[in-house]
């Protein structure tokens, strides 16, 4: 099922944990060897939010805060890809044009955010959109989309499946837009307009992604276009 | 009113027309010799349209359709500098990093798009928050926002001042999302969050662009963060 | 005959004619896909020539002219890589440095012009001269070289073979220097000093193009060093 | 005596205190809009140290590992100029051809490291030798340069005042070259062949420093070429 | 008569001769400190043939040639840039774009080639089109314009004024082009199209070029559009 | 021995010598053409001192005699490329990244010196940890590693194998440090942390380099880390 290069979203909060993100390493380099090619987009985590804060408080204009948080997925990005230097393209892309190079040297490419107003999400699925990649992996904070916020709505149901359509129609419904961010209209859109089926599981364990990518099982949700 | 700079998006309809856009040229030399500042945001227009709709005729992919519309607007950008350059910054920016450079060194900055999955008018509001401007001008190819759209609804009803959120519920409010697109969700929650006004003036008569900036008189819609 | 790469500078008229340009899509990729290798070179066109003259209604100065130019055929180079993005190096080189950096990943390297005071018709001879290529096919607005314009001139006489220096000859001996400009003096003296053979044909009928790359039969006009 | 433009080093040590980060940047912000003209210099701080820790564990090779401190020094840089957007240079520059490029608009230009196996002492010898800049403030993480290290040998004496030639003697014969990375040998070779005098003062109290650049008094040491 | 900003081309010839260079040195910053605005572009002289005939030893393309040419006169406006590093913009500017950029800081810009296929005189031509100059000073190897080259022939005419025209048809009528090298065509033409008056000084002696700054009096050549 | 991917330094004293650098240039491609794989840092020789001397003399400042130095370096590197462009990267890199970029296209690299205060040793040593390579061959102005200056000192002893520690403890125990600048103390230091080994061979005679690459016999030193 994924013989076909993929895009892999890995959460920002695999960088808040020093033991999980080798092993994430680990299994890269094994599929990649295997024969899987990817791209991937990282997140920038607690750490992002750590720097915006200090920004804010210095009162910085919300541009500037975004590339605070942009500059720490790049680092996180950098981190990935020099612990892979042995497959990974080592420069991150800081635009499509460059991800384009990058991609068309065959090496594995790393890449975080991109400008500001945009979340990291996005940025997999214009790069996605941009090499005609067609599914997108979303090593995402949460395990699963649920129909609200499990951690604070204890009725919140699991869903295996949902279309994109489905899923904006929840995300508008909603009185405050977004309350947990793991994927935006603007990212939807793409996956939209371009036909990309998103896998979102969980970040926590890498067997959920080895599961999904060897063996094609689903342990999350599949959005699908 | 607008002795701070600001920010005019320049809806890509000025270029199909040879006649007006000499007008806006003299306009804008004349607003900056007078110590108006401003950066510009040219959009792509029907040529945009016609590139698109080539590429879309041979299966060309979103990303790439995008991408033609934005070396449109680059163009467009690219000539209205040409016919400024005695006040104009003549390297077109593509992205915010560039427009920094350009804007400090005091000239006339002109740009178009940035990259796919993203309207000029998000470009305008991005550049406006970067550079914290405060004001954004939207000649657009419409003279006013509208509670509906005006050429196929005739009891639209014309706003002469609107609120984000206001704004924000009518287009989620409407069966299909962006059925004219003069401003998008995204454009707007940048507006919102960093607080930038838009004023919306119709880009068929310069006088409306000068009224304004000039005498602070609005003819089109003020839409409020 | 074309089994080394070889070059091949498409007229901005192609770009003209919505019909004729996916013809010369399907005919790059069938080559391609047959092993042959080339670098393309894209004109400008009509619609070069419209922004040159709306630039030149509001007094522009030349360079900045040649530059509306350029990015037109830039254009037309991206809506080209855009159709073949299969195959093609996507982001379009704008010098002889980024031609090679596309050049040597093996894909398809499509550009459009450099810089002011310099024809595609120059860049294409820089490019071909730059990666050591001997041969430029040149899909030219006219079927072959005349000793004349045959549009105004009914005793013109095709050629089916001629010198570079014939040719220069021909071209300073006329009263008005350019009438046509299919080549002009600087790129036929790099073809000169480097030794490229430049094929000309007819780009209204792509099966001019096919019938030389493949079957080595020129229907137009062969210039040699 | 700081009336010619100076560079300003500041350790990382600062970016891990949220409380004295922002007297700093109030403090340059005075300091600018009462005339003084500075180029600053960031490092990366426990955060690099953090990353570059990572990275080892997950065999990462010394290139990588500089590379992942420079980041975070950038990130430092940018965190900064985001706090001062309204007097910086806030595209962050990455080698001494984009620093001249910042510096020539007048702007206050800050940086962090450019480049594997180089302490950003060096960055801030290599800047002001380039911009042609006499005198370095090296906000550090020790309030003077001490004999030996004051945090492990209880009779370390503080310097008021050291010749490089003397400093280098010192560093030389201590078995362990560089216990306390405070200037490395390199960066002393280049103030020296350049006449930079070095102002090392504590990076704990702003003061320390508003004193010295105001009053001319140090309390730290002064590295005299 | 210089008071509006000016072209000054320097033959490389200056460089190969350790002597006279400081002289032009103090020439350009005086000229400079008096208010006289200039874009200075370097040749390569005897140090680009050399390297250039190295590479042609070993067989290398014309194209490569060029460039090493080009490296070289980078290399000289790079000394030049270092010298005055006090008012120039020291990183050399390699395409027009660039020296736009360097023009709008108000600092002096010097650069050297820019493409293969290119004299530096053409360099000099589009770079006085592109910034809207209207006088170009060559300093040449030789003190004016002959109606043929005067070191082997001894009828040579010496002009002291001679129209584009006129000149144009001088070359053509030459039985082998391009004898001496001082202007080509293709420089010419774009002194023709865009107005640029060439003043042909000899650089030997750096007073001629004083007194046609200061007096406007011209001991060479004037080339009139 | 060499199988593996190795750096090598070529002395700037080759491009000093015309006759011995085409030796050189068929060398590295009868290596390559036996699936040897190398990047390849250039000297500046003495034409680079030519241009510090120049520039000295007119009061340029240490990091822009540097910066000369650095073209002419890369100068040299072009050359190089230009006589080996069927099998070389033609654009030369000037940092590390670019570096990657080249190489990860499988041609051959070819590299001068990156930024002031750095010797082109060092660059040799930072491009081996950034890449990986394991072993630097030092084609240098002596033939091996003396415990002095031969030139000056006859007792001076030739060293077949030394260690970075010792070498480093005899460069330190000089009075003046470098009085021959085979390689620094930076240069060492990376040598030491990244484990590669360096074989200093004289430049006066390719047959050295060959019976080191293809039979692994030192007819110089082996420095181990």
């Amino acid at each position: 099922m994924f013989k076909e290069p993929f895009t892999l979203k890995l959460s920002g909060h695999l960088f808040d944990n020093d033991n999980i993100l080798p092993s994430y390493v680990n299994l890269i380099r094994e599929l990649w060897s295997n024969g899987y090619r990817m791209a991937v987009v990282t997140g920038g985590g607690s750490l992002a939010r750590r720097y915006i804060e200090l920004g804010r408080r210095m009162n910085t204009n919300e541009a500037m805060l975004d590339l605070l948080g942009i500059l720490v997925s790049r680092l996180n990005a950098q981190l990935l890809a020099a612990a892979l230097s042995d497959i990974a393209y080592v420069t991150i892309p800081t635009n499509l044009d460059e991800v384009f190079r990058a991609w068309s040297t065959g090496r594995l490419v790393i890449t975080g955010g991109f400008q500001p107003g945009q979340s990291t999400a996005t940025v997999a699925l214009l790069v996605s959109e941009f090499l005609g990649i067609k599914r997108l992996i979303d090593c995402a904070n949460v395990d699963a989309v649920y129909t609200s916020d499990p951690r604070i709505d204890p009725s919140a149901k699991r869903l295996g499946k949902v279309s994109i359509t489905e899923l904006m129609g929840m995300l508008k419904s909603k009185t405050i837009a977004g309350t947990y961010d793991l994927l935006d209209p603007w990212a939807l859109g793409i996956a939209q307009r371009s036909g990309v089926t998103i896998f979102v599981v969980g970040c926590s364990k890498p067997e959920a992604l080895r599961r999904l990518v060897i063996d094609g099982i689903s342990e999350g949700t599949i959005i699908t276009p």
